[in-house]
């Protein structure tokens, strides 16, 4: 099996069964090979901005079962820096961590940490405001550049996200900025060992979002014609960036449906868990959020009860466990008591066992309907999860 | 072997050999039993004085090799409270740490946390102001009752504490309210499975550290002709609260050579580890600090070539291990440049790991010390110590 080549191990329904919440059943259990190794999907992805998942040690990750683990390229170029990381042999090896990771392109950082983004043809100029204030410009080879000498397995082309609301003038703009620039990382990223994924943007407005990926694949026929290579998997960016949750159900069924089943569906930045069965529901593949390590350090716990918030006076006698039906460590060895006592103490201890317990809820989350797909029960995983006190948890 | 009864396996010197800086070798390799397993000594004990040791899980703790875990009176007594450790079974099963346990009494902290501590023949009148401002008063018996319900398996009589420098006459005043307060906690102390310690106070002066001494065995002698218990074992108070390191080292070898050999010596609240290597050599036994947890928090190791601030820009492209000496899985696994780059980021995984490293190195440090004694080659040990360049770090 070659690098990255997606297998189709199962698919659920037919096409045209649909849950009682009105989706299109097109759920599919995929897998596929990296250079640290081979991963199988639905798959959620821990995220290590800094080279590092924050209070989370790579033993713990391997220990909770992560399969990629993420990491951003605009916060690893600020520091330590690409020479740092090339010194150290590639960011695997810089952090130890020695499974399969991905790093982001930064687009979603310049647009979010408002850099003064200046985006233009020739790429994107901006001022590192949260660290030295130094001003930088990249064009998408240079963002190529910049991931290869970071290493990741898998690289995200340069992209523009915008938020919401926005004019639709805008989103057309990035979107169209985004396809070009999405050619010219085809064009210059070089590493065979790395798979490259584009992106597809069009903000809420679904002819954008088939016009983004009627493009991307137009830059690849022409990429792959003149002798280069093709896109190894599509991220689908610009969601969950302040939109109701429903309004993004709204068109993602339909740009799932409207791009190849042959390479793995990314839907960034998404954690919540009931977006997370949803989006597997309509056929995406993998996903990444801050959510399970940032809501663990605040003190707040994934359930299958529902969102917990352990500062709450109510856990103070409670000795059972954090979530009796999750079979992690943390759920098998402490209690609510405890842990809200290290969540009142503000101890560091509270952050990391409620960080951990959280990435493995959506890591078993996302194995557990796989392990649906694959049994041919997905259709009656999702109406149980969507029946159960965790569904309220968007 | 009975519970607590201390076993000495090998001294070093007999009892006329000096040191090469003028110290006689009186270090001993001894172990005892506790309820929750046997330790050996000379050994150091990481301390968790909210009932968890900052940054570090109790399966970190198992895989350094800690032998016995710290936790405070004090603050257990404020948060999370003795209904909720009593309802959890005790605090081993509250942190979810199961090994042998200690708990000081909080007479340091009440002290050191100046809260308008009111000593008296009744006990200790204190506000908690780092908590709610609540007003409390703990009698001798009091706190052995707390001790009780808290459940370590090792508990501290309750003492006072003067900083340094500090007049004679305080000093006299709190070591002999110690001292009464020791008698009264052997009277009071009612828990077969928990090993109860004296405090010798005494602060720079070496006759009331004798008088100290001669105090509480006149006192576990009445305790015993009436039938009661004897100390189990005896800290040290009071010493680094200040004053210059040498200062200690011209009273504890004699403080230590009058302490009965047949009971634990356990020197309180220091944790540098050359002091632990002078001291080791002077006859303690036992240590802890928070130095190696605080210290590693704020970016700083321990290491076979002095400290280390990993802040220093002389790391940013140093790929090497932390200590290129140290044996444990940080030093196996990272670079400096990487904990580098976690400190400077303020990231939760630089603290834990150079705190699990600082760990490491003292409890190695101890480990090392006893395998000498035990195999007759402490003597060269302490002089391949002190003429190291780890030895500056005091």
């Amino acid at each position: 099996m070659s690098l990255f080549e997606l297998q189709i191990e199962a698919r659920a329904g037919d096409g045209t069964q649909r849950t009682s919440d009105g989706m299109t059943l097109a759920a599919r259990a995929t897998n596929f090979e990296t250079a640290h190794g081979t991963v199988q999907t639905p798959l959620f992805m821990p995220v290590g901005t800094h080279a590092t998942v924050k209070g989370i040690t790579p033993e713990v990750l391997s220990e909770i079962g992560a399969q990629i683990v993420l990491a951003n390229t605009y916060h690893l170029y600020m520091r330590p820096g690409t020479e740092v990381l090339v010194e150290a042999g590639g960011v695997h090896k810089f952090m130890n961590y020695h499974g399969p990771m991905l790093t982001d392109s930064g687009g979603f950082q310049l647009f979010s940490l408002e850099h003064m983004m200046k985006p233009g043809d020739d790429g994107v100029s901006f001022q590192a405001r949260d660290y030295d204030g130094s001003k930088h410009h990249w064009t998408p080879e240079d963002n190529m550049r910049i991931q290869e000498e970071i290493g990741a397995d898998i690289v995200m082309q340069l992209d523009q996200c915008v938020g919401y609301p926005a004019k639709r003038e805008d989103v057309e703009a990035s979107t169209k900025l985004s396809w070009e620039w999405g050619e010219r990382c085809l064009q210059s990223h070089a590493r065979e060992d790395q798979a490259l994924f584009g992106i597809v943007q069009g903000g809420m407005h679904l002819d954008l979002r088939l016009e983004s990926v009627r493009q991307l694949l137009a830059a690849e026929e022409r990429n792959v014609s003149a002798g280069g290579r093709r896109f190894d998997g599509f991220g689908i960016g610009g969601y969950s960036v302040g939109e109701p949750h429903e309004t993004m159900f709204e068109t993602l069924p339909a740009v799932c449906a409207a791009m190849p089943e042959d390479r793995p569906r990314y839907l960034m930045g998404v954690g919540n868990p009931t977006t997370l069965v949803r989006a597997v529901a309509a056929g995406v593949d993998m996903f990444d959020c801050v959510l399970p390590t940032r809501t663990g350090r605040m003190g707040t716990a994934f359930s299958s009860e529902g969102r917990m918030n352990l500062a709450n006076a109510k856990y103070t006698h409670d000795h059972g466990p954090l979530d009796p039906q999750c079979e992690c460590s943390v759920c098998r060895n402490y209690s609510r008591s405890y842990l809200r006592h290290l969540v009142k103490q503000g101890e560091m201890l509270g952050g990391m066992l409620l960080s951990q317990h959280n990435l493995f809820y959506l890591l078993d989350l996302m194995r557990r309907a796989r392990a649906a797909i694959l049994d041919g029960t997905f259709a009656s995983f999702y109406e149980d999860w969507m029946s159960s006190p965790a569904a309220n948890d968007y």
